[in-house]
């Protein structure tokens, strides 16, 4: 595989879609909302993307080999269909990044779609009971839209940059001729794996800003759940990283790379 | 060379072929497994891989340049015919272990091949003088049918991953139409470089799963001569990655790769 | 995005355009020249240039993402069009100098440019109150003409080498069939972040090379201007990079890249 | 530029062309011989390769932008035409090892090139007033020919290895259709530039090769002058290195290679 590739299960029609994206990253928020809405939607998986970007080794689960992927969901909407787009991972190289970023956006172009939210975390080093949910946008109409819905747009002064794919697939969008939001959800940023209630003023954001409405009471019963799956594949990544270290004589091997 | 090549000496038309997979890793099961078969049925070399992202050096063996490879050998079968594919290295780089096993893959689905089993080591920390054979699959159905040939597939708890190539050739073959099952001998993994015991392990589930006679007697003999070769380019490689690093300044080289 | 791309915003055509280059370096002497050249000239851009080889952040710049680039502006000037090509960053990595260069060179080749001017800065450790402009070409015959301009050439003993941008686009512009000019503004090369006497002695010499008029009276309060952009910029690199060592766990990833 | 580039200046018809890599490395001896070769013979060149694998920055040259490159050069013989190929440097990137000895043999072998000879150095530690030149080749035939000629092929035990350039050209010639000898002339090691007793013998046995006679009179006085300029190249690389280190402040980088 010599380049990241998507492959297409099925080929839905779309009806102005819509995609969501929630990768891991600070505090597992985009990965657990989303992650939560594909669940509590019912959405449907139609294509998985892999990379030669991503950590070369598999994972098993329950007898099976799993290899490490992002996945395309779908839901019928009213309005909007939505593209839901969750993953184990994102690449752990630069270049990789913009691989990712560009081959995921010229599917979403191949598939009709014109807009793409994705969802983060902010790491502010505090615990916030209410959890502000901050947003940046790729075309200054959208600011005053959005802000009606309750996303802080004042964040300049805090927020310099967004580091990997929830910041690039919106930078990149424009290229694709697709607008791009990024939500992101306010947390402390230490090493905790995931955070509940950011997720949740995102997903409150995100109803809002779809007009849609389903339920957020199973939330945190779903996010110990994914909590769980989520400890065990960061574990791994780290044995994993590790056994690569020893058997490829890391050291020897660092200035190869 | 910009991409991993396959240079085709010989076209066999393939009966039904299952590839077995023995590169070197973990205890150099896979290596000494397959190496042995290829020897005892008398196996046809009838490709070759080269990888720009193996070690960028040859070996003189015998007044000869050697140059970093791995090898493709077939044999026909009753039921099945047999693609073996054994050889000097994996890469020393994540994204090239995803180009090898992607141009392996796609190489095999090009000969018909339906199926492939890659060997590999579970280093323990502990030595056992009846090793258990883990496995793991593509398809749940397959689990039930390699179980009763003694494969132990308890393993999540266990094997969190599998790195390299065992695991990524497996992880991916779906995406090329092939099933696959990966076998681990249990091995202690200390830096002992063979473990016969541990392959003979696997070649005789291998019997089983093939439906195959063939001798064990001679398998010590031959670890024994795989060995002294193996060590030899180990210990080859090791010295040139120095050679390397003092050629090209590695310590300024370092922040460049 | 797989590789380098230029986005073409509008076709103009040129006459006999010649290419002055400011790209971020040592005393960010060529951002800030040509940047006021684009300011003073209303310069108006055509293209932008994104790559791979760029850092994978977005940063946030009034509630908008904006996405690491290099921009392409036109001046119709009497006797030559000028290109001005400007940017946020130069690649971190040795491969993509060249990837970029050698696209930056294909698109000149293709909108007919035949000449391309670098500006940077060479850093002697020395305050200069009355920096001098060294030059290197690529074709023999241009020392003498540019001589007479004030350009020191006397320089192969001092300055070795130019690394990045400024060098390869000049070193690479023979086998586009266009003859190249690098200016060097004598700077300190202490960590300070921009030089605008540097950069006001470089632009005398371009507006005697260009045969043009422009006011230099502006630059010392664009400079401060652009200073502060440049360096949240370079602030903002920092963080990402502290951001992407936290979160990618850095340490454990040394060996992979 | 994406890929190493061959440029070819002329296109000389070659009969039976034999080509002879002299390219930087251990006591530099294959850049000297064949470098000299060069001069003696007055080869004239007729193609250059650039890489995005070579140091990205240029050398100033008595006013000129001199970048990194390999030169091809062409001699008309009586039995055999000649490619001498010679350069600034060898890659500093293992995957661009085989990215160039790919170009090279693709190109050696469109001009109808059916043998290639590689010069490099062994080293032992110790002086040696008369070098043993040491082989290696591609096809058995070919040992007892060249042993004949004084080349010594016993050196199994002694050389494991032939990293980078001189190496891989030969070993992966035979993919293209080219046999291959490497020819190792014996020398210290140690950190000096220019070993020209080595590279005397290997001249000498070159000449029983190639059955041709050329003076060896003014090597030393070539040699001498060589080694002004290849210490120049390798203390400006040196430089290079340093300067790209402070400018991207390697230190944070080193993960992202």
């Amino acid at each position: 595989m010599l380049e990241t590739r998507i492959i297409v299960e099925k080929k839905p029609k779309f009806k102005n879609p819509i995609c969501i994206v929630g990768l891991p990253g600070i505090g597992n928020i985009g990965r657990i909302a989303v992650g939560y809405m594909v669940h509590e939607l019912k959405a449907k998986k139609f294509a998985e993307l892999y990379s030669p970007y991503f950590f070369p080794f598999v994972m098993i689960n329950n007898n099976m080999i799993h290899t490490l992927r992002n996945e395309f969901y779908y839901y019928k909407g009213k309005k909007n269909d939505l593209i839901l787009l969750i993953g184990d991972c994102q690449t752990y190289d630069p270049k990789g990044h913009y691989e990712v970023a560009g081959k995921i956006l010229e599917f979403l172009k191949g598939v009709g779609c014109k807009q793409i939210i994705t969802v983060g975390g902010f790491g502010t080093g505090q615990v916030s009971e209410k959890p502000t949910v901050y947003g940046s946008v790729t075309e200054n109409e959208m600011v005053s839209r959005y802000k009606k819905m309750g996303i802080d747009f004042d964040i300049s002064g805090q927020i310099g940059t967004i580091v990997g794919a929830s910041g690039l697939l919106v930078g990149l969008s424009k290229l694709y001729g697709i607008r791009g939001l990024v939500l992101l959800g306010e947390t402390t940023g230490f090493p905790i794996i995931t955070d509940p209630t950011a997720a949740e003023a995102v997903l409150n954001i995100l109803k809002k800003i779809l007009d849609m409405k389903f339920d957020l009471s199973k939330l945190d019963e779903k996010v110990k759940a994914m909590h769980d799956f989520i400890r065990k594949l960061e574990s791994i990544q780290k044995q994993a990283m590790e056994q690569l270290g020893k058997e490829k004589k890391a050291d020897d091997l660092k200035y190869i790379g």
